[in-house]
């Protein structure tokens, strides 16, 4: 099994419901150093598993959208506890999207699977992994 | 697959027995950099795998268990080899003791696996993985 | 010269006013791993800078003073545009005012400097260097 | 599942093939910092994966092989876009073939797998993983 | 004294000429993970060192002068022996220039110094600073 | 101001003498990955600071006359408090003097100075800067 990985970051605030975030239940923010890994059996006829270039382009698109924002009042989020693991199946979740849609190049819409791991800070990260 | 990584670490003496260890065979020590990942189908009624606070909190416990000691005296220890492996099973068994026990809250009995990475400097490290 | 580095990390919502700042004008946020480096002309006579213990737990305690909020509204910080630069600072004079006040140790008092980093993300961080 | 990894690096130029690479396609280079993990599903005798410091020779002997050299040039490497993940399984093979020679000492007969990882910049990598 | 520094990176292929530099004396390349940080004595009016998001532009423009191509055949670079160390003085003088040039807001041209790291892996890196 | 850092790691034994270390006055351990920072006003004839291979020779040196050893045992450390600070020092006065002698070439006699960094953890490290 061949992966590439990009990464990216992005900015937000949040703030987190349930007793057992404690301080977290405040306002508060987070940069999220962001891993998207892409898997896939074989390389394409280019030799690759998808495009760095177009990959990195698309996961800098995600961060985009989500970056520079305050995580509750945006209205796609709403109903989600935006928790580094929910958060990072949100990006997993965008990022399969755009690989489906033809977005990361013809070869993407074969990738085998998708990671993506959300760095909160040197002590704590969370990762989510699903197939494509 | 979700999972949550928490990272602490641990200042220990020991030497390690046979001919394959060279000059490790002589009293020596190590700061293993530990990381705990948790793993989780899916996530709970507060959006997470593991309360990220109670999961350092028994990462520090275990580190300080073993920690500031000399390994070859510690009784629980006689008869195992503490190789960074050997270690790093050691480390996710009591975590994995904790969580079963309902310490790190009662949804971490659910939880799917268990993976402790020691990291013996910045060129090597040892891991070891396990359901729950 | 010698000099001892702990670190640690906090997580804060903030705005920052400006036309230069672009989308960080908006509500976001960030984690800061944050460097604090004491620096001693000569060791102590316990052959130290500073405590490494008592280091780590003044940084821990300023920590606490400011992460977990929402900048923007600490009467404290009224008036600072709180860049990474102008928190960099914040951070290193709340840690010399607690060398100078004997929190530290008696010998903290006879520290030369005091350097504090804020790490915004993997590719962005800034500094504050001062005497004590 | 045990595993253990060692960290080396090589510094190589190569030209990238295809249209999908942009200004790669010239000739120009790269740093590889290389993680090399052996899995193994229990400890040999010696509890350990694999002697570690014979990983860390086979991986240096692979990186001497490789370094220092124009991709371009190499005759064994003619026909392989040197992309980096197809340079990730020409590393694999090589310590996969030394493993199963015995240079890595009777036990790494026994491995059940193996991981290369690729680490071109601080913000890009690519891995291939094979059983043994 | 304040300082920001921001990271980017450069692909290069190079040769080194004297025997001091034994297999680097042939073809070879690398990547350059490379740390500027630019140094003032008082912030500006904003708060800050220098526009962190002109400075990453300026610092990614001087990338892309040098990366992805083979220095051998630079004419700017025509009997420059292109170790990490001069290459660090190359970069920081070019983003110098820019500085002084207004690129990087008026502000920038108060700036008291700047520092340039090429990290050539995880085990070596070489600087140069210079006042601006 | 150039600069060449080199990084290298030794894994030893030792205990500290004094009621401030609290648990570390028990027998444990330490890796310290040590970075040797080699400075120089203006370049030498083959463009370099040091020679890296050389610098890099003579750090893994001093970390074997070190490594895999209880310090406590070492005559020549006799008296000496092993803290990680007094540790840098000692690094560093060794580098030092094989510059002097000779042994990382001709031109190192002419370095103007040298630091060492020795970091005890993810989260702590110590330095030592002299001239030479």
């Amino acid at each position: 099994m061949f992966s590439v990985t990009v990464r990216d970051h992005m900015m937000i605030a949040h703030s987190l419901r349930g007793a057992v975030f404690g301080p977290a239940q405040q306002l508060h923010g987070a940069t999220y150093v962001v891993d998207a890994t892409f898997r896939r059996e074989s390389l394409d006829a280019d030799g690759i598993v998808v495009d760095i270039g177009r990959a990195a382009g698309a996961l800098r698109a995600v961060m985009a959208e989500l970056g520079h924002r305050n995580l509750d009042d945006e209205p796609e989020l709403a109903g989600t506890n935006t928790t580094t693991e929910a958060l990072a199946r949100v990006v997993a979740d965008r990022l399969a999207e755009r690989a489906l849609s033809g977005e990361l190049g013809d070869g993407a819409r074969e990738l085998d699977g998708l990671e993506v791991t959300l760095h909160e800070s040197h002590v704590a990260w969370a990762s989510y992994e699903r197939p494509l």
